[in-house]
């Protein structure tokens, strides 16, 4: 009963923080260009400036929203006398987890204004996890692990991985972080994915509730409608035609959540099947991240003006210069046909060409040119 | 012997904080600069740009500090059997506090860049301090407090305020996030202020170690240092003359941090004396605050180029625009000598002058022109 009153003004503050949100980004438009925070959308016929880092609004929204909320769970203790001790546990993993987001916010907002270096995007974000682990560490310390059944041959039953579970978490947050970083570029993907990576994760622990771990999922849905209804505010904004950008800010913020959610939620290795997209993603670019295939500043595809369709975007470089493991990726890549791939180009045929390794010109080589909302759909089935 | 060891290692992460946020600053700089965090030293002879906001860099070293300190009070309870259960409401003040903390350096550093308004300033410090007075409301729940000796007649011996000590706590977060930022506006006043403050509190806080509530004050000393260490590094950049300027991120920020230790090591009351100076300049500020008498955007001194020392800064209005309040406010500050006051003034007459209401200028007024420096180094001795 009372966790269903928990849930439900849970719910309620979600959707107020859907309203809160849908109101106030107008209102902080223009401060963001005459802070800087702006920048030119390159797929649309007219240059026009429009407002970076807006997940700033929403993130903040959340926050509030979240220490509003965090008595509610408690309140039982408060009002009745209970002879349950407080459950200082319960308490300090909310906590917690709010710091870690914090942290994140503040981060990526930093990010977005100072244009930091990818060291400091690895460093902090595993700053920003040690409260997570700890708290981890303080509250349940479980690090044994039930290994799927086909290793169970070699493994055993069960597999103690002690500090080396530590390590996948703290990899886990700054992987969620960045991934969604990775895979954007096109208007309204980025919160797009987020929001449907919510609602999914929202359904699974519904779905769970009736399990084992449901205490487990009750603190996941704590996190998770809250994070939905800003996020799905923001989308109004940002959905093609964007009105707003959501920069790093939001990238890092998601991520955090979800990691978040994942860790505590004792579900960290399930929430890794909500981010296929992104870690194909991912491994599709790593040949490009680790600059073994020359990597330009954006990766976004190419706006076609007279077709108002996106096109695949390329990097060009001298065929001499490519390093040797990054031209065997690009030999593979291309003999799958996962991108295009053009030598002996420019006056002396010393160039080549291929197209950015990214999930989104992989759609736009398997369907052809799009318009732009066309591409964030069909990413957003894919998800 | 445990809490020694624990202190000794705040200790020495606290002169690496010093040493780091030494080292970084000036990698920094250009940083903030190219992201248009900049601000021009109006009282230097050449008008040169400055980087604004490096208050965030110390802050963000003494957050990393802190995670990292986290697991030390409490390594005892993991690494021996002890048959003590786990402190996790010690646990969970130690992380509500980063919460606040964090999000206070978070507003700040958004304030810097996005330039926010009045009412964001007073309703987002009171969010940032809900974590705390629900960490609060769960360990203490003490709102009962002893009262001074001369008022024992009228209210009996001790008193309780409930919620009302609640609404007190949260007015002392914003207070002490904005009394800082009032009381500035010279090189190395702002982060001056803080280290005299900061090395009070620890003094204090070492005297009272003794005494009945050591525990509260050991709290306060995981706290204090790390803030000394790297605000230390900080004020060697912006002392006379200034290479970086704090911004209101660091203002905030300290703010917050003292507000954290006077809330959560109980000395909440004892707090405000270490405030003298700042609660001084508030209630001197008041009429300008409230629009009383016209309030300029800057109220530092005005440099005098030709001698190279700041004077008395001055704001001009319409006489019979002024607001009666304002007038009487003006006219009792003008008898007891704390500002000056000129009528008559303008082609026609109809225009006033009077100096500025603030401690600075108090200061000028009694001591005639001076160099910066001294300005600094005076207001220092009086905190």
């Amino acid at each position: 009963m009372l966790i269903g009153v928990t849930l439900l003004s849970n719910l309620a503050m979600s959707a107020a923080g859907f309203v809160v949100v849908l109101r106030i980004i107008p209102k902080f438009k223009d401060m963001f260009i005459k802070a800087g925070l702006k920048g030119v959308d390159m797929s649309k016929p007219v240059n026009k400036e429009i407002p970076e880092s807006a997940g700033v609004i929403s993130g903040s929204v959340f926050l509030i929203i979240m220490f509003l909320f965090i008595p509610v769970p408690f309140i039982q203790y408060w009002t009745t006398n209970t002879s349950e001790a407080f459950p200082h546990h319960e308490f300090v993993e909310l906590v917690a987890a709010l710091l870690s987001i914090c942290c994140m916010l503040f981060l990526g907002f930093a990010d977005d204004v100072l244009d930091l270096r990818w060291r400091h995007k690895l460093l902090l974000p595993t700053m920003a996890s040690l409260p997570l682990l700890m708290v981890y560490y303080v509250t349940f310390n479980t690090t044994t692990i039930i290994v799927p059944k086909p290793f169970r041959l070699f493994l055993g039953h069960d597999l103690w991985l002690g500090p080396l579970y530590y390590v996948y978490m703290g990899m886990l947050a700054v992987f969620c972080t960045n991934a969604i970083n990775i895979l954007a570029g096109i208007n309204g993907l980025e919160v797009g994915q987020s929001v449907i990576i919510a609602a999914s994760i929202i359904l699974f622990n519904f779905i769970e509730l009736f399990g084992e771990c449901w205490k487990a999922h009750i603190f996941s849905l704590y996190f998770m409608p809250p994070f939905l209804g800003t996020s799905l505010g923001l989308l109004y904004y940002n959905w093609y035609p964007s009105h707003v950008f959501v920069g790093d800010t939001f990238c890092y913020f998601a991520g955090m959540t979800f990691a978040v959610v994942g860790i505590l939620g004792h579900f960290s290795k399930t929430m890794l099947l909500f981010f296929i997209p992104q870690i194909s993603n991912f491994i599709f670019s790593v040949p490009q991240l680790f600059h073994l295939v020359p990597c330009p500043r954006h990766r976004l595809p190419k706006y076609n003006k007279d077709t108002d369709r996106v096109e695949m975007s390329c990097v060009m470089f001298k065929s001499n210069q490519l390093h040797p493991i990054g031209a065997m990726f690009l030999y593979i890549f291309h003999q799958f046909g996962l991108v295009c791939y053009r030598q002996g180009l420019g006056e002396d045929g010393k160039y080549s060409e291929c197209t950015n390794f990214t999930l989104v010109n992989f759609v736009l080589k398997v369907m052809g040119p799009l318009r732009e909302r066309t591409v964030t759909v069909i990413l957003l089935v894919l998800q």
